[in-house]
């Protein structure tokens, strides 16, 4: 991408409203615009980085067999109604709207509902199980409070699996593979080294529920750790009752706070039951399909890598995630001759900037915007036919020969 | 993809509530799954076919030099309020809904308040401009009736592309750029030869909008065109003194019906004015931005294709959109052997229906899932060294050699 053809720029300065770290620098680098509190809309940079993110989670969760579908926004309350999930009560974060043809419909904060329902068109025997089946969905919740730019929003998007099996036992088995997924997942979208699977209280078929905290100053979470990170545990089940299952007590634990960056949880027959989604076994019985379901918060995830890996000059993201992996600038006339060769055919690796702009202006927006290198041809680089290549976390700075170059 | 890991079946019957032939064949082949009238869930079928028209679509836009960004659905009223668009009596389709902290939001039926809103950030001088930003979006839309499958949705897939410019000539040269893309994109679905550039009318600034009509008997608009298709004018603009513009008269022209797939709007100044979206020209003077506007209904395209190529049988996927190029089918033993050879390394491009069903079975589905060319590998075949190829539009059978078979 040409950096004079798109219509992004830096700005100099950061939103006054926007208090997080996250909100502000992605703002200041032309990577999000705020609609109103907890609302954003993605510019060209920042779509990047959402679908790299996605692309990930996709690739991982295909290779253990699940499939994607796309459901909708709009909800019939019957469905809800039949799990007591419509009522205000129950779910506090409802957008509701009207119909013009008459009744109310809502916006759906999740999609266990619906999903359920829409596979029992398909589930009749135990030849039909196990599945699991997945989306990227934006989730609408009415929050009353949204000040963390992308980390919380009203409209967000979230990956949802659902997994549908015939025993606990087979649920276990699938469990355990998403959880090598989730694993897998933060490793390759740079939070492997600070992302934790936190017991948290369960539902109702289940005592725990795991989730996984990324330590983060500005989490929502409070955690506790002991000291290899082996045993973490969510505020709310950190207690002497529940660490004695575990043969600890509280001596040994550190406080933290973490973002939840993802959850996943037993539904063995929570939504199953009370949504009729059965199946007739080998015996010709009649039983209740057991399900799992697992979120990860995927705007929230790119906010949280915003968050993690910022200094005083920007953002700084993982090669894996960020939107271009080089930025290149030509100094002098021969310098910017030889950029322009070398852009061609990588324009989407390559971030260019050939704006008619200062040297410093261009390196501030490289450091600004977290591109992983910037590589720099001038006419002295050219003297060794070489590239300066500058890794954005790390400072470094290196001669590459141009033939080397993105090797 | 393997058919026997897909949670997916076609289904016998055809819902009875679904009475648009897009709809019935569509959820029977496994497609889609109403969720209630004019809203439905994609199933991996589906998806794929609408990531495929969305990629044609993005490949062509991203030529002509457009951006692609993602913006929210919830809308904040003051932005509406000053183009006087989010009264009920100026816009009768808001979905409207409440925010726990205080006030009303909508869910945006389309996005120039926004987009303007956000690109008034980056424009201050005739430098940054012109450019052009688009986004795949979900508009949400309170139709009153909603009956025609994905024809007409209350919640459905835009693309919608918006410009702006320092001049008219410049915004007639974009304009005219999106004349092109849309002809290739069109081609390149495979409705090239049955969708055309209508005249209808236009807004404030411009006599005439233009509209992209495929003809089909189920299309809500009424058409007029002449002997070659060179002047086709919707039913709104069919008149003398129109007619006269173009040095022609009534006679000579035929009535039909058609879908309208996308259109484009020389908007001028309608949003730019009183948005306040200005730049200062060579001269240092203010000036209003030129703009236009460039839709295209993306699940609305993937409905009409369905209806304007199926048959008896089912769907029928032009190459460009199917969700799988082939299906493949083993017969026997050494056919079923083979047919896993096959398939290995081509899982992206072969729908592998390895169930344990009958052949007839297999090759229904085949015709209803409409995939373009079925494949099938039997003993009998396999002593030529050969596949049997079926093309699904012509119905023609013919023996290829394995070596042969995917070139």
């Amino acid at each position: 991408m040409r950096l004079s053809q798109t219509f992004i720029k830096t700005l100099r300065e950061a939103p006054k409203d926007e208090t997080a770290v996250n909100g502000a620098l992605l703002t200041r680098a032309g990577y999000i615009h705020k609609e109103m509190a907890g609302v954003y809309d993605f510019l060209p940079l920042g779509l990047r980085v959402l679908e790299n993110i996605k692309n990930i989670i996709r690739e991982e969760l295909n290779k253990i067999g699940s499939e994607e579908v796309l459901m909708s926004a709009l909800q019939n309350p019957e469905l809800w109604e039949r799990t007591g999930r419509f009522s205000d009560q129950e779910v506090d974060i409802w957008f509701k709207t009207e119909l013009s043809a008459g009744g109310v419909l809502g916006l759906a904060p999740t999609h266990e509902e619906p999903m359920v329902n829409m596979v029992k068109k398909y589930v009749s025997s135990y030849k039909d199980l196990p599945f699991a089946v997945y989306q990227f969905q934006n989730k609408f919740r009415n929050e009353l409070r949204a000040k963390s730019g992308i980390l919380r929003g009203r409209e967000f998007l979230m990956k949802d699996l659902y997994s549908f099996h015939t025993s606990e036992e087979d649920l276990d088995r699938f469990y355990a593979e998403v959880e090598g997924a989730y694993e897998r997942i933060f490793e390759r979208v740079g939070l492997g080294d600070c992302t934790y699977e936190t017991f948290a209280s369960g539902g109702i078929f289940s005592k725990f529920s795991h989730e996984y905290q990324t330590i983060l100053p500005v989490g929502e979470d409070t955690i506790y750790y002991n000291d290899d990170y082996s045993l973490v545990l969510n505020k709310e089940v950190f207690n002497d009752e529940v660490l004695a299952e575990f043969g600890a007590d509280k001596s040994g634990f550190a406080e933290t706070t973490g973002a939840e960056v993802g959850n996943i949880f037993k539904l063995m027959f929570k939504y199953s039951e009370p949504l009729g989604l059965k199946f007739t076994d080998e015996d010709n019985a009649t039983q209740t399909v057991y399900m799992g379901c697992y979120g990860i918060g995927v705007s929230r995830l790119m906010g949280v890598i915003a968050e993690k890996y910022a200094d005083d000059k920007g953002l700084i993201w993982p090669e894996t995630v960020a939107p271009f992996k080089y930025y290149l600038v030509g100094i002098g006339e021969k310098g910017l001759a030889r950029a322009e060769e070398v852009y061609r055919g990588r324009e989407e690796e390559i971030l260019f900037d050939d704006r008619d702009a200062r040297v410093g202006e261009k390196f501030a927006d490289s450091e600004l915007m977290g591109i992983p290198y910037r590589v720099v041809i001038s006419d002295k680089t050219l003297e060794s036919d070489s590239a300066e290549v500058t890794g954005r976390l790390t400072g470094q700075t290196s001669l590459v020969k141009l033939a080397e170059l993105f090797k």
